[in-house]
């Protein structure tokens, strides 16, 4: 791990395969003496490379490391996906989107703030208007909003936490577990490597899955979409078509998944990607012996 | 061919593994010297068995044998899957569902009628107000109805011809001839059997299959139901509970089919029915080689 | 009130102004002595004239009359609008549809059957499958349709009867006859004259107003179709185009009314039906006073 | 109209009756000889008060002065409402959002540069991520957005501008024109003040009144919404509890309209407001004679 020092970011560099290392996060806090440094960010399930970050293991190196900057977390593909423990992992600011394990269009987004961040928002940053905190929260305590909000996606999102209410958390966690097993179980039968690399880290909403080299990932996804009619995610920045995504989050019947997985399988033959039949055999004897 | 007598009705029984016998319909009508008969019935495509009447055929049979009787055909499954020529084939009455190859939300039926069909409800039958056809044919001039008609349904009734005539009868004919032969290759693989008997009668709307002597159709419905949130068709009258259906017709992508085999060849293991394993995998194959 | 003799068909006629007349029903029952009667035919609120029937009425008349047809009655447009009682009236049949008081799209109706008209189905009356109760009430018991029912619909049924029953009957019933008090206030003001003659036989959900000898009720619909967007209901048989409809059923605010008189007072204006101003602000004036 | 001076922002009060006044603002920009203000904002048409702002005659004043800040304006609550010129008024960032006259529901903002803002933001400002214009305007070539967006409004707006585009913008202007005119009237007749006291500054989308010295506005709105299920804007800031706002934008037809004043006229009698009647009746005429 890397270390990278800006004018006033410390980025810590990793091979986009594991999860931020909480010690690495520890050390670097232990060396800022003069703790100039005012925040840790850290992203809880990173999309695009489908690897977890032990949020709450990042805030223990925080407490050893007793250094008083703010833990900034983006659980925006986790949430509902996940268990995420705001209170208990002490985060200070927990930024989520409605369109990932909330199964709710896109417009919206959520920020949870600990006492200790709104104190920081009132005495530091730069002038900001739209950025305040302040009459949201104010105008949040009477249930409304200080600026007209996207009220649509409050009556989907007021339905979709009926839907996982109903469900409850720790079921719907569950499945997703259950539904990014199978998917690996399919991504080791094709004989194709995940994009994370460590198995404590394999996140439960999202797989990425590599093609071999010199194969394009993004060749892939245009074969599957033009042919199968299935969009699936591309990679981003240095991971830029090595890299495609099989999202397995919210609303998703254990059809919907094998669905996927066949459609996956027939486009690795139809862009002529090499791997081996039986991924999606593989997949269904996974799930024919794991009842949900 | 058995042949059963009613009061004014005569059935010609089949195995329900074929379609209507247009040679057997020419030798009753031939017999009926005295023009008794008033119409023959058929069904193009029969759901439960899934399979086709070749109705040009039968009438080419009516024809042979002089018979004036009417041609009435029940179209309800196979409009919009299969070709169908109400015109072509002279058939007298025609009738259709909005449910099945319409795409349509249950809730509509349709009539074709000929004239000779139109001029025999003037003077036969018995008294009827609401199958009365004339009140109907007068406002449909003026593209209103008598009655106060299923609005909403109509309006999913135009986008729907819209989809239709946008991908093209010939393209969507084909696609589910395609999909049809997809679920018999997996039929094939698993090893179990078709309810339709006859090759040149396949259904391409719907595929039929029987589940082996001593194991019932309707628990295997019942445990795919449970575990994969999926409904499938089942056997009426005498192949209740021997037969279970798959839909491929309307508004089906090539995922959600091969979506539905797999819940089909993961709910034969849940449900304890003999099959071999790979039926997914022979459709996979044989989809990826028939192009679209 | 003139008689007309059918075949079998007994018509009380008359002037399309007053409900149907429970003593002159009961005095032709009373003269039936051989009971060649089978069933009495009433609407409850005959849309097209705003009249209502007392049904009770009717049922007492035949009571006295100690004769044995079936009491039949159309509830289309009352159901959900005004206090309907099938028991409690001895109504045998009786029928009503989806897109009136209980506020669903068309393409629904409903039949209340009493044991009697079921056994005499059962023995009685020609030959039928589509109209036969006996495969319906079988199904109904299990929750199920004999046959594929408008799904859709039944969704909306369901939503429909709980909107019902969070503002209750009673409430509901008030509501329209508010409605209905106002819009008459309007047209009194207007001055011009209402098609039911008879105060208590108005309709709380739909009042039928006439215009002046010589003008157009079917021109002032199209006036007021063409220049406000809003389509009335029309007068049929005997008083076309002398008639329009104002509805006041169903899911109505008290300013879609007030908007729908404001559309109507200036539709007179600009189709030159002679009139008096100020027909809605009488309506304002009577709904100023008159609490929910 | 007073002059406040900030650290950094120059506000021209005024009495809040009358759009921005151009005059004023040029005689600012002509005493800021070493161009220190780098942006002149305002309102096109601000919806409290419902006051436009000549832009144009802003523009003029600027040029007048040959001062080279940039023009920011908000339009709102204008756009599609009124007609807005960007280019011809030389604006340089113009804000609109999707709930006003667009007819979408919120969620979506529109943002207008110039080539002279863009340049200004490259160099210019504070650090800014989300605000950032440059990855915005690259993936916007492509028809993408660098982020996930609101994909459901884009829809609607896509079936907004459709309906804009059919009805003809100039006709969209003509109709809010004469709602706006319509209801002025119902306010005169009523005897009541509007917030505009610039008859060349009222707004065509909405118009805001003042109710009468020590009667409260929020009181009136709260009577009308328990009444008549309505909900009128608010007075803001200064104006608060002073002033209820009729908003006539938008995807309105004219029974919508005069629908909305019978409620207005309704609720100022419930409430207790003094005032005349007739209002609507008065817009009633105004309307007759006015065709669309």
């Amino acid at each position: 791990m890397a270390l990278r020092l800006g004018l006033d970011v410390v980025t810590l560099e990793t091979d986009w395969r594991h999860g931020a290392d909480p010690l690495a996060i520890g050390q670097v806090l232990e060396n800022d003496r003069e703790h100039k440094i005012k925040a840790v960010g850290a992203v809880h399930s990173e999309t695009s490379t489908s690897c977890m970050t032990d949020i709450g293991a990042v805030r223990d190196a925080m407490n050893r490391a007793r250094h008083p900057a703010l833990l900034m977390v983006d659980a925006i593909s986790s949430l509902g996906c996940a268990d995420y423990r705001h209170d208990e992992w002490q985060v200070d600011v927990s930024i989520a989107g409605s369109q990932k394990g909330l199964m709710v269009p896109p417009g919206l987004s959520f920020t949870a703030i600990s006492d200790k961040a709104l104190a920081a928002a009132r005495t530091g940053g730069s002038r900001r208007s739209y950025w305040d905190w302040e009459p949201l929260v104010t105008s949040n305590k009477t249930g409304f909003f200080p600026y007209t909000p996207a009220i649509n996606l409050l009556y989907a999102l007021n339905e979709a936490l009926d839907i996982l209410a109903e469900e409850g958390l720790p079921t719907v966690f569950a499945r997703h577990n259950r539904y990014a097993q199978a998917t690996r179980t399919a991504v080791a039968a094709w004989g194709l490597e995940l994009q994370c690399a460590d198995p404590a880290a394999y996140a439960p909403g999202v797989t990425a899955i590599r093609t071999p080299e010199g194969h394009s990932a993004d060749n892939l996804r245009n074969v599957i979409l033009d042919r199968f009619n299935m969009s699936l995610g591309n990679g981003l920045g240095r991971i830029e078509d090595r890299v495609f995504r099989i999202g397995h989050m919210g609303d998703l019947g254990i059809l919907s998944l094998t669905g996927t997985l066949t459609g996956v399988e027939m486009g690795l033959r139809a862009a002529g990607i090499p791997h081996r039949e039986g991924g999606v055999q593989a997949a269904m004897n996974f799930l024919a012996q794991s009842n949900a």
